[in-house]
């Protein structure tokens, strides 16, 4: 009884621990304790006060603390096109801007300056984690580590040139090389993203799922996006891409299959026997008219729903809260029923489903003893979160994302009461100026 | 040429002035000169400078001013019930929690604390008009004046009795009482608010029109929200609630139609036909599933599209910057079609159509001479809207709410540099704590 408090990094105390697992559980006036960027407990502040020495000790009084929110699929360096090209139909937006934009700027230097400023982003806005999918993963990566940000860098094949790769087998050697040199990393781990069924070759995917398989890594894929997508395939393959994807090996529990706005009740029950999960990522689905996917239904089917942001040039935010709201509202009107896909299935879609469709189930995605410190603290006493009578529905319904005060990744503080740890926000904001300059000059459509 | 400057009270110098009439216009560098609280000048910085000697100046120099936003339908003293029963079936939510608590608490306190904290939420997200639907229009109206901010406050007729009235006779007593006490107010002007076609008979609906003819006010009402009132209403009256409300002589220039989710495109003609303006509230219609809006299809039919938040138990919040991104995404995937609704019409929809559907179109809803000025600046240098492209894109598809600095109403400050001006926030949060408490205690559903 009299033994001595135990030294421990950090313990927060919170009003409200949301910890996500178990499922739809508020514990009120709890504290985490954390050493060596791991939960260590989850109990009273009282009984933690009584129990631990923390080095540092952070109270948060009036705040929620919840898991760090993973955005489940991005396109991070695009963040320094955002709002480019809006109101246009896809393949204008596509065609005459995205596609021209990059093909002038895409580059080290571009993809380095993007992913810093969505990071600070990101983290400003309580996300902790992201599931990359874009060219130049090396670049990403070293972003990603000198920023101290957790992610799954995608390691891109498509059957066509880039600056990242010209060829099919050089597509393959770089993703081998990259994930190699990632090994080890601590926040870092990797994932195969073919673009898309329509983009990448049966051959590409054989190779993808042999070596996703060897490697224990996932598959990370744009798919059933729009109408038109499962047209085509049907005209090109004589199927659906759900059926090709089948009959290529990749449709299992290494698969991350993005958007997915088209579907079967058969394929549905195939995502969830197969162990499947599905990134929903409704404010581009909507802003792109690309369909609404049938999320509420996978969720009854025992799949695991995530939600992504996609990029920035699409959405054009990286705001985790938003899209939890969006997810949230949408599913309701596309199920006809307002009791569907509900606040607390909302935030554990936007954190530990994603965590468990990249891999990261084990290390992130809820506040449980022996997981790594990824979290957020939200502030509830604005007046826009008054009254406060629950407090999931509060974050996911009422909120915004300006409401995030604190931030821990693997129990280093990244946000302390709104400024961002560690992170030049003027010399970001100088580079995302700079680009936008170049970029602009060129936008001629 | 040498004339000396003109004294004004106020010059407000903008990076950007968004003025939406003319039509999707963007404005570098430009200032708006106001005096008497009537905007007197639109005009380039430096030419402003040379011409007048404001009494005040404000620089803006990283923001864009627009015209305050305009809420078409809420329900401002239900502030208090933010979130107090969510992702329920639309029966359930009603009869187990909402209307129980209204049972208890609605009278004249309850009424005055909602309209605080509703005014204080909608003055820090740059909104400046309310377009009102509550009992106790008296105290409404009063918590409005001495607060200064703009409103057309509902006169409620519904054949129920209410702590408000408790026969139709009572109801029109006292709606015409409030309407001739509010006569000269600067800020305030009435309409009629018959709940819904469900809950008001045709003999109340025949003193509407008549009254609202000779009074010249609006008549602001909710229908076709659901695919069961229309079906109720062809089992209760052989007809659509439309054809039932044209037979009435309800639907004409004067009629703000609240929802509208279920229209054939007959009646979106007979809409525009008529000088109906619709309004559109999609987080509401999403979060109860009452269906899609089919808001593109009025807006291409010539229909005056206004925008709304309904109120914070179906919401959760009064945000019309969300609201009206919300709109802008849902409508390009009802229609099909990512060039729908674009940006300065959603902005559009969010100010002037709102005016133009309260009886405010002359007054206020665009920054134009000789209209009132209300007026809301955002800025525009967090990182989340940077890099910048396009003003209207960035105010609808990536700004926040935070992100607005100042609010004028009627030439008067009402946020400076995020701070409300005469509001003391911590006695509106300290009452809607005693709310709660109040609130929460009888919810035992």
């Amino acid at each position: 009884m009299n033994s001595s408090p135990t030294v421990i990094d950090l313990l927060i105390e919170a009003r409200w621990v949301v910890p996500v697992e178990p499922h739809a559980v508020v514990l009120d006036d709890h504290a985490v304790a954390i050493d060596g960027g791991e939960i260590k407990a989850i109990l009273p502040i009282a009984d933690a006060r009584a129990t631990y020495a923390p080095r540092e000790r952070v109270e948060l009084s009036e705040h929620a603390l919840i898991p760090g929110l993973i955005n489940a699929h991005t396109h991070n360096p695009m963040t320094l096109m955002r709002g480019l090209a809006d109101d246009l139909p896809l393949m204008t937006w596509l065609t005459k801007h995205i596609w021209p934009a990059e093909g002038r700027v895409m580059g080290p230097d571009f993809i380095r300056d993007g992913v810093e400023l969505a990071v600070a982003e990101m983290i400003r806005g309580g996300t902790t984690c992201a599931n990359e999918n874009y060219f130049f993963p090396d670049v990403i990566a070293a972003t990603y580590r000198r920023m101290g940000f957790r992610a799954v860098v995608g390691l891109p094949v498509i059957e066509f040139p880039s600056p990242w790769a010209k060829t099919r087998d050089e597509y393959f050697a770089r993703a081998e090389q990259v994930h190699d040199d990632l090994i080890g990393e601590a926040l870092l781990t990797t994932s195969f993203v073919p673009h898309a069924p329509y983009t990448v070759a049966d051959e590409s995917f054989e190779r993808i799922r042999m070596l996703s398989d060897q490697l224990d890594i996932p598959v990370h894929l744009h798919t059933h996006e729009t109408a038109q997508e499962v047209e085509e395939s049907i005209r090109d393959h004589g199927i659906r891409p759900f059926q090709r994807l089948q009959q290529l090996g990749i449709v299992n529990e290494r698969l991350i299959a993005v958007h997915m706005t088209q579907l079967t009740d058969g394929e549905i029950a195939a995502c969830a026997a197969a162990g499947v999960s599905v990134v929903h990522c409704p404010e581009s689905n909507l802003k792109l008219a690309s369909g609404f996917c049938p999320a509420e239904k996978l969720r009854v089917a025992g799949v695991n729903v995530a939600i992504g942001t996609d990029g920035c040039a699409s959405n054009n935010d990286l705001d985790m809260f938003g899209e939890m709201r969006t997810a949230a509202l949408l599913a309701k009107a596309v199920a006809g029923d307002a009791a569907a896909f509900d606040a607390a299935y909302a935030l554990r879609a936007a954190t530990l489903n994603g965590a468990k469709a990249m891999g990261l189930g084990d290390r992130v995605g809820s506040i449980e003893v022996g997981k790594r410190a990824d979290l957020a603290a939200i502030r509830l006493d604005d007046l826009e979160t008054q009254p406060l009578y629950h407090v999931a529905s509060q974050l996911v319904y009422a909120a915004g994302r300006h409401q995030v005060s604190d931030v821990w990744i693997d129990g280093t503080r990244k946000l302390a009461d709104r400024k961002l740890v560690g992170i030049d926000t003027d010399a970001i904001r100088a580079k995302a100026r700079g680009w936008r300059e170049i970029i602009a000059a060129g936008d001629v459509a």
